[in-house]
């Protein structure tokens, strides 16, 4: 007998050899049709594979990534069987699960080319394969019988993987006539995959290694029912309709340039005009809070990310040092701002009674990312974190971390990000010696942080071990309007800086001590939220954000003069508006500025210019009538009011 | 006989060998006392040498550069023999003129040491040798003749100048006991030097290499009378009492740390605040003039700057190219804005009906600098330009141009600066084949340029030959509170950057046209400017623009809560108030917030608390009695309000 013990704790003996898939059974049979995969002892396994000894268990479902995981990576030994049998011959590389779905990377041979019209005929084989309900059967295998294997099957991509391996570590995967090289785990079978969509087909180099050949990557997705498929689908067609990159040209709201550089954005004038709305929003936050904003230069002396350790840590792998022509002496772009800060609180002596400083900076890093891993403003090479650094006294920990928690919630609020879920990373329980710091530094932060939640009435996931080296931290994961999570804001206790810099403050004792740091960014950076943000909203922003709000169309060229005057008075009362004076019919010009999201359109011809007054359409909301200029102006601004008063209830 | 022509073209004949001084004398015996030196057909000449041909010359004052450089030059020999006479065995560098006086870099030997404390010494035996109205003599010697005079001397110094220059080119000057190798121009004696000033000593590598032998430089001023030396010395001590980096540093507004590095200023707190204020002030300005702001990288793909040409010309003399640890990519820091711009105006066609785009940007440059080149805000390696770039037909430059001197003067008197000088820089007129662009394109630029000078009623010197390889230019030079000139804003036409980024515009006639470009900064940089405005006005900046318009001072700690009330109060009517709740004497809190520079202090007790008051003391203005707090904010709302009206009258 083997004893297992279930996540709650709870111990039941079985046969040795029982296997995850039985266990499943024995507690309900609608838990074993829902059950994908299992952890033993921490490690994920086939529900199939048997259990000898006692071990800590936990059954994966859909709902758990693990669970999805296997679905997924066995769907692509399924997609892969379907190739081979539609495409004798073809090789095949690596084939893993992804964030939604999967992939596999082939190698057609010469004279076939894979093409987005072969989709559907691969997506059908795969389904009527799944009918065949073929089990995935695991086997061990010694490294000579696995290469002669794909010897025979003339496969060098696998063989030059196997080649990597460690003879006594390699299993084989066959399912129905298909056989991979896998750790696993995967499904008991073929049965549970319903539904089946092949997305995409692309070109990926093998390894992703630009000087090795281009192979085919065939990216689908799967689910245990249609209903599900047809959901995502939904989603992936909205998410296409709000793809930032999409709407940011639209809109007009930045653009990349080759020439400049990939993963470098360049703000367009409507862009920066909302970027600039968005720092200034947060800049009188801050201000109220306390906060200082400095400025520092976009580069630093090596020696000062020598001093932070950042240059030893990331140095190899970043953008490389700057030299100079003459005096030898090297600088880096900097990657972050805390260096900089740190020599702004060493210009002159802190007391105790200067603390806590609040130090602020829109500043821009740069950080070297692979040209693959580029996309839009998500992930860019170049960006402008909303820093800041809070020095303080350990005892003063708690009430700034509130303070930070309440700036974030406030900002959330303020754009309706309703929907998000926070994460607090502790130390490792069992290994507290790569940590820096004294203990009781560490229990002072994350009591601090933990009770903060606390009593700011956050539900928080604690993850013990995520902690890094320097200090706990707390991250806000936002979901947006359509469901999506997205990394955002993080609050981070730094001990190692402090130390590194040396930095000081006299205390009220007459001896020196160290402060502690808080860096915290509660829009991460203005790249990532901007991009966040046009998700969210799909380009209609909030009408006291956006940066245009008012565009005035004449009918006609008759009417531009009108138009002209009507969109002077508004932005003289502070009403962002422009003008579309373009000799375009007004159909189009409603179209077009529809198209741009701007919140009201006003229309003004030959009776408007008489009456003075203005015809108001709002997005979404359409005809709200004539009104006369001053009408519409505290009509709009009491829509404004009326949202930032919903902000500071 | 020989012609003589005279700057306003009269010509008068003298007999051949006749020199600048007899022609003087024949002009009038004060200008004869007057004249410093001369200039014989565009190169100057000693007063004494004769002149054997025809020639245009004209005559230097004091007033003149020319003459100045002269009566210094000549000063630095005078000082040598000096040095030679209290210092037999001295070796002696190079001693030219500057700015503001001359010096002399020697080699005093092993032995001697000079220090400040030899400075009376050296001006004492230099008066002595001026008496003695030594002539300056010229003589013209082989090069021989030239090493065999230094290598008796033992200087090898002046051998290794002598070893670079070319035989029949050298020439000696001998005054008094002292004989040194000089290209000329000198004084006809040392009689004119009545006032002498040695300023100080400091070291200086051997031409300026760091890794050649660091010698003595001895710096010092002469005048013609007693009278300018007290005013110089009066004007010097009034410059070093308002030094940007030491009122920087009074008012916590910036700081440098070794460890980002020389010459990247750190904006403190203060600092960012003023500058943040001068930014949303040239904002607002701009918008008004219909600018839009962008925001691009710090730096840019190698490729680009190949394109701008700004590789080919500075690369060699910049921070070095940032490398990429994969792919093979090349960035640079960017030296410029305009490259980044260029690529935004090819973002989406555009028609002749979008002219002019005016693209705005605080574009954060950075320019490597030898660190000796330093100095505080006004020579770094990392500065944010107030910078646009218009495109516009080439019909529209004028009224470009005009609008562009327009935000220039407003600016200019915003900030108080009344006196200003404008250099139009204009095409070589006899060789034009250094020139990009058409005549045509030449011409329409000039003219308007010109023009659009006379129609806003300016005085500008005209220079020929000064424009830019690829378009003609506009500088302003303002002239601060104590009459030192400092250059700021300029207006370059550019017809290189869009040939070389191949822009156009497609013209009302349906073909494609290339834009022209404006560059233009008013402020020129926000550090320089910043400074520029410290020196001007003392770290006294004009209350509409000040970070801090007001502190509050309770008189003990018991009424540190009204003190704090009082200042929120004010802040929430949009005052910019701090408080000063230091456990200090208010005699200290006084003085101390004086050295700040703030326009208002008030002083609270227990009276003021009592009856909701404040005693109001205004800097240079002493007290101004005791307010209600309503009272107080009027009364400071109304001096803000008078000093805008001012501005916009």
């Amino acid at each position: 007998m083997v004893k297992i013990t279930l996540p709650d704790n709870s111990v039941r003996e079985y046969e040795a050899g029982v296997t995850g898939l039985e266990i499943a059974k024995s507690i309900s049979p609608r838990l074993a049709k829902e059950v994908l995969s299992i952890s033993v002892n921490d490690e994920t396994w086939d529900l199939t594979r048997p259990i000898n000894t006692d071990a800590s268990i936990k059954l994966y479902k859909w709902e758990d990534d693990e669970g999805k995981h296997a679905f997924w990576h066995s769907s692509a030994h399924l997609m892969a069987e379907a190739l081979e049998a539609l495409y004798p011959g073809m090789k095949f590389g690596i084939g893993p699960s992804i964030e939604n779905g999967f992939y596999y990377d082939v190698d057609p041979g010469e004279d076939i080319v894979l093409r987005d019209a072969d989709m559907p005929r691969i997506e059908a084989k795969m389904k009527e394969l799944a009918r065949q309900k073929n089990a995935y059967v695991r086997t061990e295998v010694s490294k000579a019988d696995a290469l002669k294997y794909f010897t025979d099957k003339d496969d060098e991509y696998k063989l030059e993987l196997i080649n990597e391996l460690e003879d006594g570590t390699i299993t084989f995967y066959k399912q129905g006539a298909f056989t991979d090289l896998c750790r696993g785990p995967h499904l008991p079978s073929t049965e549970v995959v319903k539904a089946i969509k092949v997305l995409s087909i692309a070109g990926a180099y093998w390894r992703g290694d630009e000087t090795r050949k281009q192979l085919t990557r065939v990216y689908a997705i799967t689910f245990p029912k249609q209903k599900m498929l047809d959901e995502y689908m939904v989603r992936l067609e909205e998410a296409q309709k709000r793809d930032h990159r999409k709407i940011g040209k639209e809109l007009e709201l930045f653009a990349f340039s080759q020439r400049v550089g990939q993963g470098l954005p360049l703000w367009l004038p409507k862009g920066a005009k909302l970027r600039e709305r968005l720092e200034n929003f947060l800049k009188k936050v801050q201000l109220q809070y306390g906060y200082q904003q400095v400025i520092t230069p976009h580069i630093g002396n090596k020696e000062l990310y020598v001093t932070s350790g950042h240059y030893a840590k990331y140095g190899k792998d970043s953008f490389q040092p700057i030299t100079t022509p003459t005096e030898g002496e090297e600088f880096l772009l900097k990657p972050m701002n805390c260096p900089h800060h740190c020599e702004i609180y060493k210009v002159k002596p802190v007391s105790y009674k200067d603390l806590p400083i609040r130090m602020a900076e829109f500043g821009t890093v740069y950080r070297y990312e692979q040209s693959g891993e580029l996309h839009g403003l998500t992930r860019v090479r170049g960006f402008t974190q909303d820093d800041a650094h809070i020095f303080c006294a350990p005892d003063q920990l708690k009430e700034e971390f509130k303070k930070v928690i309440d700036i974030i919630l406030y900002i959330f609020k303020a754009l309706d990000f309703k929907d998000f879920i926070t994460q607090v990373s502790l130390r490792d329980q069992e290994d507290r010696s790569k940590y820096i710091g004294s203990d009781e530094n560490w229990e002072k932060a994350e009591s601090a942080i933990v009770e903060a939640c606390q009593e700011r009435g956050m539900e928080t996931i604690v993850e013990y071990g995520e902690a890094a080296f320097y200090g706990p931290k707390l991250d806000f994961m936002v979901r947006d309007a359509i469901g999506r999570k997205w990394q955002l804001g993080t609050i981070q206790v730094d001990y190692n800086l402090p130390e590194r810099f040396e930095l000081e403050y006299m205390g009220g004792d007459g001896v020196k001590h160290r402060p502690v740091m808080i860096h915290r960014a509660p829009f991460g950076s203005m790249e990532r939220f901007v991009a966040v943000l046009i998700e969210h909203t799909a380009g209609k922003f909030p009408l006291w954000l956006t940066p245009e709000q008012v565009v005035v169309l004449p009918i006609s060229e008759k009417y531009n003069d009108y138009a002209k005057k009507v969109s002077n008075v508004l932005n003289n009362s502070d009403i962002r508006s422009v003008l579309d004076d373009r000799n375009e019919k007004i159909g189009r010009k409603i179209r077009d500025n529809e198209l741009k999201r701007i919140p009201f359109l006003l229309i003004v011809g030959e009776k408007e210019a008489e009456t003075n007054t203005v015809s108001v359409r709002k997005q979404g909301d359409g005809d709200k009538g004539t009104m006369t200029i001053e009408e519409f102006s505290e009509f709009i601004n009491k829509e404004v009011e009326e949202q930032l008063s919903a902000i500071e209830a």
